[in-house]
């Protein structure tokens, strides 16, 4: 092997979750010809991560339904799929890859190289946390189907569990556990809940609306765990403020405090890493490295609005990088905007939450203009209107849209409707005149998205 | 009276319907101190039109309910209310308004009149429709409180009803019938159900998901109506193709059919009316005749997308030319964007459908790219996933939107993304790339949204 005598082109693909999956299947559609070959570490082809959570309540029924796309569609879409196949190095120069699977060692000459690679769990220092370089018995991450496996086995109704992170997956977690019958406490270092999405005062009302569903504990370390009999028996846990320190007995421990891109590979091959650690890639998914690309958690790219770098921590986002490059990569051509928007949403307790764009808490260089809207789904005199709440950000010198936040009903189908917006670069005096549609059993003349938009306009005209 | 002599701006207002009621309060908004009056023909202060077949169903107790804004608010409000009470004639040399209150003449100075006369239901030829200029007993229109409350004292459960008109009133209306226990029979002139609003594809979907709850009739002409003691005992139809007839049996007829332009007021005062018969306005809900604005159903004013004039039928058009209305007359500044987009939505039978832009019916002008999609509202593997489709109209020259029309989950929110996507004049490459929010509960990565782009995205390029 080493040069490829054939004329087909030879695409390889590093990682088979969404963003390797997605690559692989958009290539194929690029070019029907190509030889294409997906190497992933892990048992299982590609399947939701996203969708772990739900496994552990049964909502899912068990974590082998997150496949979405089999061994078996692989064959049929004559893509090479290699399991548990674990790519080494790439040889940029000879253009090789070189992966293992057990111990045969497999020599891939390639054209273009998708790295996906995703990222790990980011453990935080916690004493005791690690026994023999591996989690104690009871301390868990969920990153995988095996790690949701393992916690659905562990866990027992009226058990008391511990998580510490308070983001999406926190209490998306935190949801699924109370269903099982846990009792259930979510610890953040920071001083709110969703503390990278959302303003504060959103945080807490979002707070407020699930503070009758599990135990919170906002800035507040774990510090330690104790064992016995080798397994989690409490949690020491530190005050920020005042650093006195309490102890919480619990049967599982789950760590939710975000991920660190796997970049390695990359940077082995000599591809740029960025400030956030991620793989620097262009709006078509191209490394600094010529004939690879890298899609998903293992990369990082531009906010569209600040033009900051960003690690990419959204399967969303994974997906749209890994269309390009598929399509890019197979020989076609497909540029993303230039940044990511960064929309998200979750919904836990009954609650829906979204976001798209930058919190307060990133927009330091800008001198903004806020509105918070509360409202009704529906009108006044509609039975069954839905809360919504709905934050704006907006830049007070060209009247768009910084950020938009919002609870409540119908939360990621409004907040889409600002992403729109910012994308179109669309100011906030034209936005809030868009006709948004109007039935009493849907939504009101004036919805929450127009009213929130008078509110910072008004605001806007006070100031000049 | 006749001139003003004190030094306060005199606002009068025509109507007090949404359109009236809001440029009442916008204009206190705006001016504190205006001397603001308005004149209403009808019994009633502001309430919602669009919420009456709701009070039938029951679903609003009773439709006194629908009342948004009570004489009280105005009295609060600071803003004179003058009910049943019908404007004659404007002077628009001495700037006087002539109303009556049942003997009373009033006469009312103005420096700025806002027309909010509405409009009143059309009425097709039917043959013995109406005795000594009345509809017969049995047959009711849907247009205001008090046809509302005679249909609901009218109507029995085990009844059988006749619909005229396939449009969303008709098909609320069939709803609500239908939940009090009637037999509902929709009959409609043209080919397809909805066919103002929707290709003849989308309504027909539609007409598949609710064709199990009541008979619908396309394509055939209301004749012809017979009577017993006075009272409707059956309606005469006549097939549009074959001019066959057939009589169908029912207790009550209403005629759903559309509404006209009340603009005779407005004609008289000199103001243009245009091709619709609607009053002329600009995009700051100015008439022809200086100092004099009009708003809502009385009016047209120009599509967003083909430029041509149409009629104004949707309560939150007329809400919105209120807001620039009440504004305006008081002294600030307020325009909307140039042109309708005529976004709107309804439910009935689970069913929820928007849409937004042109039906392909108005698009002769155009080469449209067209494509459908067919989906979930959430990822395969998620359990409680629901229907949705999206039809796309884009223009194959500049790649905009020219019209979409959803029927399924969030079909209303859904469409307001592609309403900010015509106002943003976004192309359709552009918003393929849209970061639509993603979670498993919610949405899946890639979103109907982004899909039907796809669609016509691809079949843009093959035309390349």
């Amino acid at each position: 092997m080493g040069i490829s005598l054939n004329q087909e082109r030879e695409i390889v693909i590093v990682g088979c979750g969404a963003g390797g999956g997605t690559a692989a299947q958009l290539a194929r559609k690029t070019d029907r010809k190509a030889n294409i070959t997906v190497f992933e570490k892990g048992p299982y082809p590609q399947y939701s991560k996203c969708g772990l959570p739900y496994t552990i309540s049964g909502k899912i029924q068990k974590p082998l339904d997150l496949i979405e796309f089999s061994e078996d569609w692989f064959k049929k879409a004559k893509i090479d799929l290699f399991l548990n196949t674990n790519v080494e190095t790439i040889d940029t120069d000879k253009k090789i890859i070189y992966a293992r699977k057990e111990k045969d060692l497999i020599e891939k000459n390639y054209d273009k190289v998708i790295i996906a690679t995703g990222s790990k769990p980011f453990i935080p220092p916690i004493e005791n946390i690690k026994s023999e370089n591996k989690l104690v018995n009871g301390v868990f991450v969920l990153r995988t189907i095996d790690d949701a496996e393992k916690i659905s086995n562990f866990i027992k109704k009226g058990s008391s569990a511990v998580i510490v992170g308070a983001g999406f997956i926190g209490l998306e977690l935190a949801e699924s556990f109370k269903k099982k019958g846990l009792k259930v406490t979510l610890i953040e270092a920071l001083e709110n809940i969703l503390p990278r999405v959302f303003d504060n005062d959103m945080s807490d009302l979002i707070e407020r609306e699930i503070s009758d569903q599990i135990h919170i504990i906002t800035n507040h370390l774990v510090t330690k765990i104790e064992t016995q009999n080798n397994t989690i028996s409490n949690v020491v846990i530190k005050d920020n403020n005042t650093n006195s320190e309490a102890k919480i007995k619990t049967d599982i421990l789950v760590i939710a405090t975000g991920c660190k891109s796997k970049a390695g590979l990359a940077k082995n091959a000599g591809c740029l890493l960025g400030k956030c650690g991620g793989i620097v890639v262009s709006n078509k998914s191209e490394t600094s490295v010529k004939n690879i690309y890298a899609v998903g958690d293992c990369t990082e790219f531009i906010d569209y609005i600040s033009k900051k770098d960003v690690p990419i921590g959204l399967g969303s986002i994974a997906v749209r990088q890994a269309v390009a490059a598929g399509i890019n990569a197979a020989g076609g051509e497909y540029a993303l905007p230039d940044g990511v928007l960064q929309t998200c949403t979750s919904t836990f307790f009954g609650l829906e939450v979204a976001a798209v764009g930058l919190s307060n808490k990133e927009l330091s260089d800008y001198k903004i203009v806020s509105a918070k809207y509360n409202g009704s789904s529906l009108p006044e005199y509609f039975p069954g209107g839905k809360k919504i709440t709905i934050k704006l950000n907006v830049d007070e010198k060209t009247k768009r849209i910084l950020g938009a936040q919002a609870a409540g009903n119908k939360a990621a189908q409004r907040i889409n409707t600002f992403a729109c917006a910012i994308l179109a670069d669309l100011d906030i005096e034209t936005l809030r005149k868009l006709e948004t549609a109007y039935a009493p059993p849907i939504a009101p003349t004036l919805d929450a998205e127009t009213l929130v938009c008078d509110i910072v306009s008004m605001k806007l005209n006070r100031l000049k």
